[in-house]
């Protein structure tokens, strides 16, 4: 872990109440954990927006069933071979595939990907995971 | 203005740099007042996550041709008169109105009637600026 | 109302039936209406992130004691004449103000004005209502 | 796949070109699809709205030199047995790990699960991909 600096802050005393009263109920440890993760959630949602190099999950469901859909994804998986880590493969139930794709790369090329995803017929449902890689957040 | 507390934080070096960074570009005068809005920003989250008292804005729109239509908003917005505050109408062009009602009340109720309002025929937009009394975030 | 065009849609069997009970209970009265809103939030979004010419509200809360603010506000919403059509003010308790601007312009400005005027110090919370000049959803 | 249902739906004539365009850039083959996509979309949304049974991912970063994390992160993945379906450890560079959990059950205990994750000291950013069991969606 990395070294640690201190700084102050003033804020409103109603506020700083409250801000104590959300620490407690949401179970952190203490407040600087809690704000913490405010900024590294701030951070991760520059990194979509201006396009820098993200990381994150792409969740789809598809019906076993269809025909050629399978093929289709390995396919277009091994067309964007440079963003993707690995890939899992979950049975949800007799029919229903779900399939999570790790990925690495420019947020829009990630994007582009789900959309190209989305649009093969049979994939019922699939979305974004954005998260980061960490670089920033330490 | 309330009466303002001190406290300090620990944060890691690297992500201290960024936050520096991210207040100086986003233009804000210090360190304290970002910190405060994301934690104000999570307050508000709350509030309608938790069903509390809360405010904020519908904003809709709808083509004035529509026969109908606006005694039918009408109508509605008596239906609901505790929840509304205001209602401003603005002509966008030659056949788009924009009606901006405030409303204050609990979360569900302003959420129904956000749904209530899309269900119209002739509504061809209608979102949810969700805000807060205030209470909590001075 | 424009005139309408009419068209047929292949659904699966089972989600057909989600369909129709999704419009009963939404309070819709028939399937088309419930459809076309689904494609004019699409639509809106698009509108957004493509930067195009959009419209919307940006709903912003203030103490009114606070030094110099209203003043700043005035100030800011005057170097944004463009963007700005109407702005409506209300007292939501003792102290603190509502203000809501209503806004047509890039989507990229109008984001731009909510960024400024969350800098500025004393503002509790703002956020934007995304909606649209209705050009495309007719 | 499930047999299909034909039915057919009215539409304004502006809107019925701009929903065209839509098809035609997204790159989906069909209308048909398309809107079947932005029905399921909805049907997700609503499955987690209503706490409804619900599937999904958890993406989470860490340090992995942070003391005990790796075990408490163990820990409570035991202690949420019932909710995981399979685990994916990805070493993203020398120091950050992502760790992809598939999660199945109800929408709050899934949303609960999350926030204990969160408030471990050290997970520098967790966030999860709301998807579905994809009985509702065929």
């Amino acid at each position: 872990m990395s070294d640690l600096t201190r700084f102050s802050l003033s804020i409103e005393k109603g506020l700083f109440k409250r801000l104590e009263a959300l620490v407690a109920e949401s179970g952190y440890s203490n407040r600087s954990e809690f704000i913490r993760d405010l900024v590294r959630d701030h951070l991760v949602q520059q990194e979509w927006g201006r396009n820098e190099e993200a990381a994150g999950t792409i969740t789809l469901l598809y019906d076993h069933h269809t025909r050629d859909l399978s093929a289709k994804l390995t396919h277009l998986q091994h067309h964007h071979v440079d963003l993707i880590i690995s890939t899992t493969h979950v049975h949800l139930d007799h029919e229903i595939c779900m399939e999570v794709i790790i990925v690495k790369g420019r947020a829009r090329e990630i994007q582009g990907f789900l959309g190209e995803i989305r649009q093969i017929k049979g994939v019922l449902h699939a979305n974004l995971s954005a998260s980061s890689t960490g670089r920033q957040l330490k």
